[in-house]
């Protein structure tokens, strides 16, 4: 009876908007009102990208935008920088070597970002590099790399194209594809955009239009030049994700109804919320400040707290529903994600119930720690 | 105002109980809810396919799981057959092409089933032929290909594993794919199964396995050894469509409260009243009695009418919606869709129709001679 509530850094709750949207009848994706609902809505997408750029929808889980990036760019041989910060950089390093490219993979521990300083070290003793992979949003630790520091560095050493994994952020963080100098820049349905899983969207550079045009990829399903092919038309090479593509122009609705900027600084400020309950109540989150992701938080165990066991334990008790750790932070942080259809008073509720369960399992605090930080710092922001 | 009757064959119309279960709250893909969901529904998807053999769910349309099948069992430079009547069979040559295979190609002209003889006579003098590629119904024209009899002489003639596209027509017809010795069979949801689009299923036989096991595919999202890995914890490699799971389970509720014999009877009987109102009307059909598909019929333009003006009046007039012809048929059929969800009354609706608009195009006809022979057709059946 109790309703679930959803904190994972994806898939995150759709909005009931989004639902009604997508429960209207099919239409063909081959009629004149399909040609108009795909227009409008990839044009709405564009600002979030920060491009002018066409937006292709691919019927499909991110990671198959993910390779579609990859293999319509770089043939096998061909050499790459992959940046790994963890579980969702290391997929990259799978895709690519695969795929048989050659790839030098610039590892920082998880937990921390890949600075600027970091790439431009690693990318000076390389040459013929094709291209280099950057996740911006790493879910498995909860940084925010610096994507617009890094496609510059990319841009002054050297000639590859800078291919953005922006699955767990785009739509909740700012980017401006075009102005930064990102070539592909790609996210999913199922995080910040606020729609269920099944539905990715890549965005392509003029520079990258040229490697594809060029590239002897044997992709077929993700192949980027059919994509765009059809999108001139209005259209997709197959069968689109059409309720998907409904609820996507029902969750631009309600950006635009927020405004972007908007978006963005609310996303800012439940990171805000969360980093100071967690610092009120003694708890570590695994990254710094600077870095920090505005959609999702690495929390570390509560001291003295078997983690599996209090996961388990707010779920059955309160209903509230975290992510636990990947690979080698499985056990020692769980994931609180905060984006999408995710609001200040979420958050409040959340630490409510972690606050809760910590007096479950007798941790010690002075109660109402965390709740009264994250209050402060909403009330705060009304202020501004 | 008026409801569009969608007549298409693909995307077909979702039942409302399936949008309502579309809309249940997303849960994670890694939790014990969702692990029971996926176990207990790829079970009951299993006697569709005819198959004691795991059902692996693709979030992506058909396209990527026939592209699927191919890339995990052939390799660059190994020698296939495709068997080829129409606009989807070539879908297939040209997958095979892309990725260079030597694709033998059997054509039969757009309107003709392959038979047995002609396979058989086609495989007789190939040696060291991986696999063979079917088409079970050729969408663009209305051919339900006779795949049983297909298997039969593949097993009798060759040691190639049997590949078969069962994307317009599994959830409508008939299929034993272990007793008649498939060796993989892919479907999408957005047909039959009466979904919308953006799921793919796959079921791979034991024989396959041994295949896919040695293969060295590249491919990463389209790899079906990680898909069995996961089905194998009841999970996906990714994050699966989840929403579509669900609605697929609604799905299983519709066409098990039916029975799926009943089923299958309906789609026989919707082809059959659509059958007997165009002679009526004599009006032509692409295809003759013995191989016509139980979801699409292709129905010739009605003598001295200009089809793309009738197809528009249709919809304008009257908001029914059929597809065109493909390719060399285009302005020369029209695809009337009945399959999935689509009943013995929406054929006597659509028919209904189509005399309005032969009236209205001054087409000479007994006024309801193609509605009361459908009637009989459908009366008929009920006293069986």
């Amino acid at each position: 009876m109790y309703s679930n509530i959803l904190r994972h850094p994806g898939p995150t709750p759709i909005p009931k908007k989004v639902q009604l949207a997508m429960s209207q009848d099919i239409i063909s994706h081959r009629s004149e009102e399909f040609v108009k609902l795909f227009r409008e809505t990839t044009n709405r997408v564009k600002p979030i990208f920060g491009t002018k750029q066409e937006i292709l929808l691919l019927p499909s889980g991110g990671t198959a935008a993910l390779e579609a990036a990859v293999v319509n760019t770089v043939s096998p041989g061909e050499e790459v920088v992959v940046v790994s910060i963890g579980a969702f950089g290391d997929y990259f390093v799978s895709i690519c070597e695969k795929h048989g490219f050659h790839a030098h993979v610039l590892r920082k521990p998880w937990g921390e970002a890949c600075t600027s300083e970091d790439l431009a070290t690693f990318l000076e003793p390389l040459s013929n590099i094709k291209a280099v992979f950057v996740t911006y949003n790493e879910t498995s630790t909860g940084i925010l790399n610096p994507v617009k520091e890094l496609a510059k560095v990319v841009r002054e050493k050297s000639d590859a194209l800078f291919i953005v994994d922006g699955v767990s952020c785009i739509g909740g963080v700012p980017v401006k594809m075009d102005q930064w100098g990102i070539d592909i820049l790609v996210t999913g349905s199922q995080k910040a955009m606020m729609l269920p899983p099944g539905l990715a969207f890549v965005s392509v550079s003029d520079r990258a239009w040229k490697v594809i045009e060029e590239n002897k990829t044997s992709a077929y399903y993700l192949n980027l030049l059919s994509y765009r092919e059809w999108a001139q038309k209005g259209m997709t090479p197959n069968t689109p994700a059409i309720t998907l593509i409904y609820g996507l122009s029902a969750a631009c609705d309600l950006i635009e109804a927020e405004g972007f900027d908007q978006t963005v600084a609310r996303h800012e400020l439940m990171k805000d919320m969360v980093r100071a309950a967690m610092k009120a109540l003694s708890i570590g989150v695994l990254t710094s400040d600077e870095y920090a992701s505005p959609t999702i938080t690495a929390i570390m165990a509560p001291e003295g707290i078997n983690l599996s066991q209090f996961l388990g334990h707010l779920k059955k008790q309160y209903h509230l529903d975290f992510a636990g750790g990947l690979g080698e932070l499985q056990g020692k942080i769980f994931r609180f994600g905060h984006m999408g259809y995710c609001f200040p008073s979420d958050i409040l509720q959340a630490i409510s119930l972690i606050e809760a369960g910590l007096q479950d399992f007798n941790y010690s605090f002075e109660p109402a720690a965390g709740i009264s930080a994250a209050q402060k710092v909403f009330l705060e922001a009304q202020k501004k």
